[in-house]
């Protein structure tokens, strides 16, 4: 069976390399000839309003996925002419836009922000005036990693945000006040079976994920499981969907929704029965889902920016290193390390490497303890 | 880094799968370009003897290493003008002649089967003359999954057995009796830094492997690690090596290393922290060696020779399925399946599935409460 991937990043990658213990086979599309699945299958490259080229990558392939939520509807609706496409158009397209994202929330009962429309200066001056609390503003597309988003913090700065950002529709949110950001990775296949990992609670700094911790138990699973699962129904739904949350004293309050397998969910490739990227490959195949059952609680960190010397990282016990072959770059993200099972000492001896602390105490002692221990 | 594999098989291939996850780029070298590690890196086609290919496929990788031991000296050698070689051509020859490697056992104080050698009929007349138990024949090179070996029962077999080697130089063994067959697979890297994964008790069916299972606490363990840590150290060996052994009443027997990571180790992907591919790529970058301890104990099968439907395979409870890609054939290893902290429920599930006992009622059992489970 051969995959065909719309997007050529490390989600991508991962998915391939889930894909191939399978026996199965990879050909990506990407506009990059750089981009960091090359070598693992084959690469098409190819804008993505290029027919022509798109057409030759979906003949080639069994049934298609996507790997980034931003492509455009019209390219994977042309492709679906050749080759199932799975998630389908219309269920991508529904986290495409954050406005028809939350008002699909809202249809069903799930809580999320106070949010608004503002299409045009005019109306976010409007919005500004109504509300004294700060309020977060975003563009309704293309927006990730906190890209596409600012703080509103009163009406005087309506004609710097709306500038800023571009000039585009926008949402307008209540910025919420919140304990924890935690995550749910789901995953359904097209006979309506559905597997929901462990809630992950997650860390951001300037808007990008830095940190994902399993959240064994929590009290909220199974409020996120209902979220989800009535999510995945309505938009008839078929592979991995991560959902992200706040919570808001004990209460989730739905933040976003994207239609892939997410970074939150990275740790299962070692921590959970089967991973993620086996899960989403089984169920856009119609393969009976993966047990998403722990094997031990996980923490993974993200690798931004810059690549710390990997003969450091794999000295911390029991850490597992994932480089995405990528040229570093500020805000870019290069790799993950999870730490299987981890005590706070090899957690904070990894937090010590990626943040350049390499003469720490912490981490002498950790990886001695390593030393001694092989 | 770029790594060079000289071979193709799915020993390289899963060598790349976890390469990958480090960061690191495959280049392989076969001579068949349907080979399965096609579209993961790049295949250079060209004969052992094609030196000009050889140099082609050297020049553009970090480090060279091996995945199948048969490999003409000549060809490594010549490598290892562009780049090193690990392990080094001097320790793959020792295992490439059955007599040579006997012989450095032996000068090493371990125990191997009483052992001759026969360069002629004449000898081997000579050899059945003086032994009226049977012996095991087996031709000095090229023996693989019990190829170039056979059983002389009497004298009078001994034309027929010269003849059915093909009239190439043999070595004559004692043949052992002995209560298991296991194996240890160990990994040193160039600093010196050794380690060991637990004995796994090897079940062989025709010559070839059929399953592994790990032993855990094995009173035979220590022994195992000195005679794998005597050759390593005599051969100066930088990589994994698989060493496989009769255990004849409590006592180790050694049968033969194999210069590579070893199909007797493929559980280690799942049920060690860290697997024998990744040891075997820290190794030969000289990157601090992973930890060998064991997550649970597993069990391994092979599939050989047909491929079972996978989705009958992946309902089976903690299986972790693994196709290699390759065309189904008579007796070829094409995949293989690890339960992990396994029941024997799903052990003999596997072994039905594998045999082509789809009905049975175990199976049936076993699937009924997985699917309750989920």
């Amino acid at each position: 069976m051969r995959i065909g991937v719309l997007g050529g990043g490390q989600l991508g990658r991962m998915l391939a390399l889930a894909g191939y213990q399978l026996g199965l086979e990879f050909v990506f599309y990407d506009r990059n000839p750089e981009a960091c699945v090359a070598g693992l299958g084959t690469l098409v490259i190819g804008e993505f309003d290029d027919k022509t080229r798109l057409a030759a990558f979906a003949q080639q392939v069994d049934v298609v996925t996507i790997e980034f939520e931003s492509i455009p509807l019209v390219a994977m609706e042309y492709v679906a002419q050749f080759a199932p496409v799975y998630p389908g158009p219309l269920a991508v397209s529904a986290a495409q836009d954050r406005l028809d994202e939350k008002q699909l929330f809202k249809s069903l009962g799930i809580p999320t922000p106070e949010f608004y429309a503002a299409d045009d200066a005019e109306s976010l001056a409007d919005i500004a005036k109504h509300h004294n609390d700060t309020m977060v503003v975003k563009s309704r597309r293309f927006g990730y990693d906190g890209k596409g988003q600012l703080l509103l913090e009163s009406s005087d700065d309506v004609a710097k945000v709306w500038a800023a950002l571009g000039g585009v529709p926008l949402i307008v949110e209540q910025r919420m006040q919140f304990s924890r950001e935690v995550s749910i990775i789901a995953v359904r296949n097209s006979s309506g079976e559905t597997g929901f990992y462990p809630l992950t609670k997650n860390l951001h700094k300037q808007g990008i994920l830095r940190r994902s911790q399993v959240s064994l138990h929590d009290p909220l699973q199974s409020k996120a499981e209902e979220y989800a699962r009535c999510v995945m129904k309505k938009l008839n739904y078929i592979g991995v969907l991560g959902f992200e949350f706040f919570d808001c004293d004990g209460r989730l309050v739905a933040n976003e929704i994207a239609p892939r397998v997410h970074n939150s969910g990275h740790w299962t490739i070692e921590g959970a029965v089967t991973s993620q990227f086996e899960n989403h490959l089984r169920a856009i195949l119609d393969w009976p889902l993966g047990d998403t059952s722990v094997r031990a609680s996980c923490v993974m960190h993200n690798i931004i920016g810059e690549q710390p010397d990997i003969k450091m990282l794999l000295q911390v016990p029991d850490s597992h290193v994932h480089y995405y072959g990528k040229a570093p770059l500020p805000g870019r993200k290069l790799g993950h390390i999870t730490l299987w099972g981890s005590t706070v000492q090899n957690a904070m001896a990894v937090e010590d490497i990626l943040n350049g602390h390499l003469e720490s105490e912490l981490l002498t002692t950790v990886v001695q303890r390593r030393r001694s221990a092989i």
